[in-house]
This record gives structure tokens, sequence and C-alpha cells, in this order.
């Protein structure tokens, strides 16, 4: 398996919650760019979020430092979550000056993207939901939601969006949810260029479990665009280092991506509150890496399990795995 | 708003969990009928167990019962879930023996149907998931699982096939756990006779804003074809009366069926384990039946509401409704 | 009943999330005093959060505005939680100068209380617990918790400390994380005056039923000294006006409430992210005006009910509480 | 360390859940600890549960048998929530008859343990809770809670008793519901053979972080007295082999256990629905076996790591226990 590994630069910023305004200091996108090619193993591609690290005014500085580096940019997360015209929805809000405003940086981050041959931009519609029952016209948020999606889709044939779906927050109920309604929402577009990402933590907190995500993505036709790693407790989108809770199901996932022929990336999305940041998406990586490997390894013993139907066997081969 | 009230005949019976194989007597599916017909308010329907209530062996029977009663059989839910041979899944088992008599039990099932004029068959696959990771080809059982949810809807199309959903219990993991990856199972058969049921408690464990999920079926082509009403605390499928929990959102839902046209029936589905069971399911009945009106008297107003977009209207609404 | 209706003063202000720094704008201190007093119905008194509302520097004006209004200050919540200095906790830091300087704070937080004739501190200690497992010594630091705990209730005798519990954010384990363990906090302290406050928002995220830890504090000798009001959808702290969910659980915590003779305040905490502050809050405060009245009036029939162990009769009553 | 190894003897029998009465055929008692003892590794001890496995008129058969294979009765568990006379409670239920009969029926198990020597009564009250909200007097049922504890502890003062706790199920909710509550119910008894039963499930279920339920047991008097082991997916009491989804918090448990110098047993509570149930049990005990060994092998280091509150280093040790 020759998987592709990616992190999102913003990651090595400055965090945050609702109580602390900022928990570290702020490096510039330049800094954190060094950081991440110099100090993190493994990484091929970065993700730029839109506006803050990526606009019209630095493209072609962060081409340049990106080719300097010999480093992919693996996507462009437009940000439609962080200003407050975009509070009630972007895409779907009920003014239609804000949706035509969000279409149209949705069209701004395209041309970029196109601009530093980004071929992916991973849209997360974090606030296009809404927080109470009965304060929401869900059919005609949704057309909002198709039509917006389709428009930008078809203008640019030559990108690939992915859909970053997200139970909730910062919205109490979010459109893009999880993996099958995401991929409903794909496929009403009817463009063949529109499919979804996967955020582990985001699928854990939706009571997926991932790697049937997965199977559901291929089945709908090849609709894994995208991949997101990270861990958590499994109520809460904690953003914590791969593997801190859960094991088994990632090994599952890595098998599953391997499987069903995923080519994408191999990303991490990780929220170091608290930790150093570098060290921290390191570890996440070093992770994956290690699941990579147990994957490779053990590919033709895993896929006899999976017909097995037996959870006694694989406990048994689960366990061979700890040291001792 | 007509709408049509029905309870599930096997709620009237004994009760029991994996400790207390029972917490009542058990009636007969006859005396259960009378039971229904004389005491429970509103019912012009009836959901009759396949096995439990409706065999080949008592088909006239029941016909001629339930003209006598001026009722309608409401559906026939075939019993997938209590023959141990299908622990390991129905028409999902890894053993061919077994989904090949599943699915004649379906058809047998479908034929009842329609020698008693039923005209929906509602799939509760309660077995037809998986425990543990890493032990379940997901992609060849969910092939399965349309094969014969195919087969079945082809050979018999003047029936509509509803899909209930539900996260987990029995297994772990369902296959048909949420409204959106339903859809997409019934999608994928390619028929126009297959659909999908909501249970209202399901989908509160599955972490969905139900309303959401009419809207999802609306969308996706008139999917939704059966209603199950109970209520939940949240996090498990308690199976109790309407509202004993939630206000709101049952205002909603009533509002959201009637706005997209629901037809269906509204029919009731608890598991009173301590509770008088014909005094728990008509008070279930009269909650609906008090949403439905309010919905009735109201329906211009939560219209204006829920483009508002404002939580405050709504609760001023809302609080309007309650006595004092 | 003769409650006592308070509002935290801060939920007037801005708001915000760890993905948008400002959904609105922010008033001063005193045009929110100005907003409370003249605009929400019933309330009597005000609580005040240390650093922000109220300092050494603004004691003085910040009591005689009081008086001018005729308000009371219901409690000073200090704030251990937006200085990036608490970010590995308060009183419970591996930091023994974060701990001296933390505790410092509180003491300074305790003088001001008594300036202003406030009776009741409201620590809320969102940053003394642990995100990931294996990286903390819970006995150490429950150690600290309790040492800081029992010098601050000693040295201000004439206070009453609430410890307000939550299960997780900002930490991922908080260390007062439900109202059982928190009761065991205060005990371990030895000390009079170390109670506990309830929000009912992390009740429910808790899986508590609320009355029931009602009395749980009556049983451990009168514990409850404090009650914070506000809704959810049951998985995460939305903060979202009172009622939006939940309906029966208020009525039942209303009459537990009266029962159990609490005469603290009903204080309302909320986060009215993208909803008008005033507005949201004043719903909040008329949704528990209302539950209050209802239990005035069926305090008798509601003793019986609870006495009946019958769901069905429970059921019957709340019904009739609904209009039509 | 040296732990000492049990499983619950009804393990190996027949399972059943709502729907399906049994999924497997019913060994008999004596078959079972044949099985038991023959098959499993590590095992030093047996959990009986009453009226099943022991009772009055098979005592001396029973101390017999395990003298004879030289297998200790590590607990009995008095079956209170099979029989549908405690539907509605045992020691709670508003019926005194049945508190009666139960608080009866708990002597009697009581002096059978002191028969065959066994020295704990594991009390798991299943059916004590309730199921709606405003159905119960929670301060009237947890008064007779505390009196029958209180009773049988004095009665008995050479046997300890550990009540078991879980959040819900059978009832929606448990009076013994997570570990700090617990405490407080023991503690309420003034009894100093009252302690509490750690279920590593229902701790998940509850929401907690199992290593800081033991450190609340340490604090609150050495009242950790008796371990279930098994794991689940977050939400629900699945009763699944350990370390199937989990696994830091095995390392981390084993390793507070030993800090806090817990000498009890470590007993398996499984319920292996369609798994081979000797295989099954014996994966959990290999399974914490493994994680013993793992702390034995590293405890120094672990004592470090979580005083280090450096997330980072956690991942790393945790990682250099994977194979690769």
């Amino acid at each position: 398996m020759q998987n592709k590994y990616s992190i999102i630069l913003g990651n090595l910023g400055n965090t945050c919650d609702r109580f602390c305004k900022g928990y570290k200091s702020n490096p510039s996108t330049e800094e954190m760019l060094e950081l991440a090619v110099k100090k993190i193993p493994y990484i091929e591609g970065i993700e730029l979020v839109g506006t803050w690290d990526i606009r019209r005014d630095n493209v072609k500085e962060m081409k340049s430092l990106l080719k300097g580096y010999g480093i992919e940019c693996s996507s462009i997360i437009p940000d439609t979550f962080t200003d407050k015209i975009y509070s009630g929805g972007s895409i779907t809000s009920t003014d239609p000056k804000v949706r035509s405003k969000a279409l149209d940086y949705l069209r701004d981050m395209s041309d970029i993207a196109l601009e530093i041959d980004c071929k992916l931009l991973n849209l997360w519609l974090g606030q296009d939901g809404y927080d109470y029952m009965l304060t929401a016209d869900y059919d005609q948020e949704r057309e909002w939601l198709k039509e917006a999606t389709l428009k930008l889709a078809t203008e640019y044939p030559n990108l690939k969006f992915a859909l970053e779906y997200k139970p909730k927050e910062p919205r109490n109920f979010s459109y893009h949810a999880r993996m099958a309604d995401t991929i409903l929402a794909a496929k009403e577009t009817g463009c063949s260029n529109v499919g979804v990402t996967i955020d582990t933590g985001h699928s854990f907190v939706g009571g997926e479990n991932v790697s049937e995500s997965v199977v559901l993505a291929k089945r709908a036709g090849n609709l894994l665009y995208h991949m997101h790693f990270n861990d958590n407790h499994g109520s809460w989108d904690d953003d914590m280092i791969v593997s801190s809770v859960h094991f088994t199901c990632y090994v599952e996932l890595l098998f599953w991506l391997r499987k069903t022929g995923y080519e994408g990336w191999l990303s991490m999305d990780q929220y170091p509150y608290r930790e150093d940041a570098v060290d921290a998406i390191s570890e996440s990586i070093l992770w994956v890496k290690k699941y990579e490997q147990i994957v490779d390894q053990y590919f033709d013993e895993i896929e006899s399990l999976i017909k097995l139907n037996n959870a006694v066997e694989t406990s048994r081969f689960m366990r061979k795995l700890i040291t001792g």
C-alpha cells in the first residue's frame, strides 16, 4: 500500500474554545509550513484553509513555497465557518445575499485551487444546519444546498468537491451529518465530481462504524474522496491523537481503505488544544503508519477473518498485535 | 388532516428482556384483537407480526375476524428476529441455506399479505447486522441484502416493502440503521415499491431530528411508507408512551408529515414492559391525536415559524400550548 | 412557592465558539445590567462573572449600581477558565505556582463577594480535569482539589461555595462531573459551607435524571445550593432556551425543588449564540415560571402520582396540561 | 502483581434478548462448572448466580464440587432480576410484601455464602430503579434501599456486600447508576462491609473513565470490592470480549488497580450471545492477563507518565506496545 500522508496546516496554530480565546500563540502560515515540512514525518501534502492560509493575495507566494518544499496542496478548505456573516448558514442561509456571497467565495477558492494545482476542495459547511426544532424549513434549505453545490461542481468540472460531514458543532444539527445523508446530498446534485470526506472523529460521534461508511461510499460509486484522521472519547469531536482511545477500528479502517481501493490522501485533522502541535500530529501519522503496516503484513489474514464472522478468531488476531 | 391510526397487535402481549422471561401473561391473538378493537380509541388498522399473529394456517380466520371488526391489516411484520436460525442474519447470513430460507419466508408472508388485503410489509431486519468489528464483510452482506430485497419487491409488485431502520439491538450495528442509509438501501434495489418505516424512538436513538428524516424521505421520492410512534430517553429504544420525554419534536413531526403529504398509517409501537398495555397504547394515540389537532389548528402559524429561523418566536408559540 | 429568579449577566454579551470568535457585539457590564433589569421579567438577582463583571477596581461602582436597581448579586462566578494560565487546571494544576495563584484569585473573589453582600460563590472549575487517559494522577489532583476547596471554605465561613458540575468541556473529563461525585468532593472537605450547583443542561449531558439529583443532594444534607436553567438535545451543553427540547422533566424538577424545600435562586444560564439574548433569556424565565405555576396548582396531585408508580396516570396528568 | 481470575458461571449458559428467547442450549450448572475449570485459563474462582446455580437444595453438592476442583466461590450474585415479582423493584418496591420477600431472599443467599465459604455477595439490583419521570418517589425508595442494605450488612458482618452499578437496563434509570452515587449509597448505610463492584462495561455506558472510578472508590475508603470485565461500543452494555473496542483504558485500569492496592477478584462478565462461550470468555482472560503483564513490566514508566500530563509521551508509550 502506498498511502499519501498529509496534514491540515492550521492545526499547527492557535487553539481556543468558547471559554478561552487562545491556549497558544499563533505562528504565521509560512512558519507553520516550514515546521510541518521539516518536523512531521512522511507528509507529502498540506491542506490549506481558505482565507487564513490561502487568498488571492498570496496564491503565487504559496504556490512557490509549496513547490520549493516539494509538497502538494492536498486540499483547500474554504472558510465558511469563522465569519459571523455565515452564522445562520452559508449557501443555505435564508438571506439570498449571504447565499450569493458564499457561493462567490467558494468560486474564488475554486479558482485558487486550480491556480495552485490543488485537485480537491474539502467543503466542511459547519454553519449549514440549525439549532432549534421548528425554526428551519429543511426542505427549502436542502434545496439551496443542492443548487449551490451543483452550480459549483458544474462550473469547476476539473475539481473534486468533497463534502465533509459532522453530526453537530457549531450548529446543533448539521445538514451534512453522517456518511449516508451526505452521499444522498452528493447524489442529488447529479454531478460526478461531488463526493464525501470522512473525518474519523465525526464518524465516531455520529454512531457509525467508520469502516462501514467506507463501504457505503464505495457502493454509492467510489464517493470517498478524502480522509481526516483523529480520535475522541465517542460523544464529542475531541480531535485527539489517533489511537488515544480506539484501536481495533483503525486496523479495520485501514483494511477497508485498501480493500476498496481508496486512492486519496490520509490527512491528519487534530485540534491539539494543550499539546505541542508538531509532536501531537506526528504521533497521529506514526499511528496511522503503524496501522498501514499491520494491514500490509496481514491483509490476507484479515480478509479471511471478515468472512469468518467469528469474534473469537478476530480477538486472537488482534491480541497477537500486542507486545509481550 | 385525516390521519389513520393503528397499533401493533403484539404490543398487547407478554413483555420480557434478557433477564426476565416474562413480565406479563400472554393473551391469544384473538383475545388481543378483541381488546384492541374494543378498548383502544381511533384505531382503524392493526399490524400483525408474522408467525405469531398470522400464518398459513390462520389466514382465513384472521381475514374474517378483521373484516368482522371493520379493521384493516395496516402491515405485516415478518418475524426474522425471534428464531435462532437467524441469529447470524436472515437475508444477509453467510450461510446460503439461511438466506434462502429467509427469502422463502418473506415470500410466504407476502402471499399472506395479498390474501388478507394488506398492502404493506414492514421489514424490520433486526438480526441483519453485526456485533464486532473485523468480523463481517460489509460489502458482501449488503449485496445479499440488496439482492433479496430486490427479488422480493420484483416478485410482489402490488405490495409495498417498508424497511424499518434502527441503529442497534439486537445486533450492535444494524444494516438498516438510520433514515439516510436505509434510503440508499431502498434505492439500490431500483424498485419503486421499496421505501422506509420511521420508528420515532429508533430515530431518537440514532441522533436524528425525526422531522428532518421525514424531509429526507420526501426528497428521495416519497419514500416514507410507514410510521411507528413511541418515545424514549434518548440513548436506547425504551419504547415508552409517546410524549413521556419529548414534546416539541412531536409537534414538528406531525407538521412535517402533513406538509410532505404523508398518507400512510400512524401506528403505535410500544413495549409496555410493566404497564397495562391497553392503557399505555391508548395514551400514545391520545397524545398523537393531540399533536395532530395542534398542527391542524396552527398549520399556517407553524409554517411561518419554520421560515423565520427565530428560536424565540418558536418558543413563544410552544409556550402558549401549555395550560395556565 | 416564592421562587427567586436570576440570570448570569454575561449571557447578554458576545457569544463565540472555537471556530467563530464572535457572533455578536459585546456590550459593557453596565449596559448589560441595565438591559437585564429593564427588559427581563421577574428577576431579583444577577450572577456576576469574576474579572469580566466584577473586580477590585469596580466593586464599589457595581455595589452601588445593583443597589440602585434593587437587585441582589445572586452569585459570583470566579473566572478560572478563560485565562490560558489555567489551561492545565487551576487549583489542580501540577504546577504549584498556578495552584497558588488560583487559590489567591478565589480568595480575592470571596473578599469581593463579602463586600457586595453576595452570599454565594459558584465554582465552575472548567479547566480542572484532563483530556487523555494515562496523563493524570487522579488521586493527587483530587487531593489538591480537596485541599484548596477546604482552605477557601474555612477562610470564608460566611460564604457558601457551590461546586458546579459538568461532565466535559472544556476538558474531556471534568473532576466535578455529575451530582454524586460532586457531593463526594464537597463532603471530602468536611466543611458545612460547601455544596453543589445544578445546571440542568450539564445534568442532561451527564445522563442523570435531574430530579433524582435534587434528591441526592437533599439526602446528602441539603447540599443543593444553586440552580442554573437551560435545555439541550441531550448529548452536549447546547445552552438553549428552557423547554426547547424537554417538557416533563421540568415539571418534575420544579416539583422536587419545592418538595425538598430548596430555597436558593432559579438562575438562567444560557448561551444564545445566534438569538437575541434578552428575548431568549426572558423566554427561559417565562417557561420556568409556567412550570412553577403548574407545580403550585397541582402539587398534591403530583405528589400522589409519584407514589403511584403508574406511567399511564402520569401521562394522563401531563396530557391535560396541553391546550386543546 | 498476583491477580486472581474468575468468571461468572452463567455466562457459559444460554443467551437471549427481548426478541429471541434462546440463541443457545442451556447446559446444567455442573456441566458449566466442568467446562469452566477444564477449559478456561488461569481461573481460581467462580461466581454463582443465586437460584440458578446455588440454592438451599444444592449447597452441599456445590461446595463439594468446588472443593474437588480446588476452586473458590468468588461471589454469589443473588437473583432479584429474573422473577417478575420484582418487576417493580426488589428492596425498593412500593409493596412492603415484596420488599420483605426480597430481603429474606438476600438473607438466604447470605447464609448460603457463609456455608460455602464465599466471602462476598455481589448485589446487582437490576430492577431497583424506575422507567418514567414523575412515577417514583426517589427519596422514599432510596430510604428503603438504604434500610435493607443496612439490615443485611449488619446481620452478616462477616460478609462483604458489593453493590454493582449500571446506569440502565432493565430499568430506564437504576438507583445504583455510577460509581459516585453507589459510594454514597454504600456510605449511607454506615456499614464497613458495604462497597462497590465495577463492571467495566457499565462504567463505559455511564460516561465514566473507569480508572477514575477506581480512584474515587479508593478515596472513599477502599470501597472497591469486586471487578467485572467486558467491553462495549460505548452506548450500551454489549457485554463483549475485553479489548474488542477499547485498548488504552484497560492499560490504565490495570495500572490503577495495582497502584491503589486492589486485592479483589478480576472476574469476567460477558454475554456471548452468538459466540462460543468458553472461547469468548477465555479471550477476555487472556487480554486482561496481557494488560496485567504490560503493567507489571512498565509500572514505573506509567507512573512517571501520569505525573507528566503530556499526551504525546503517553501516545509514544502506547505505540511501542504494538507490534511491528
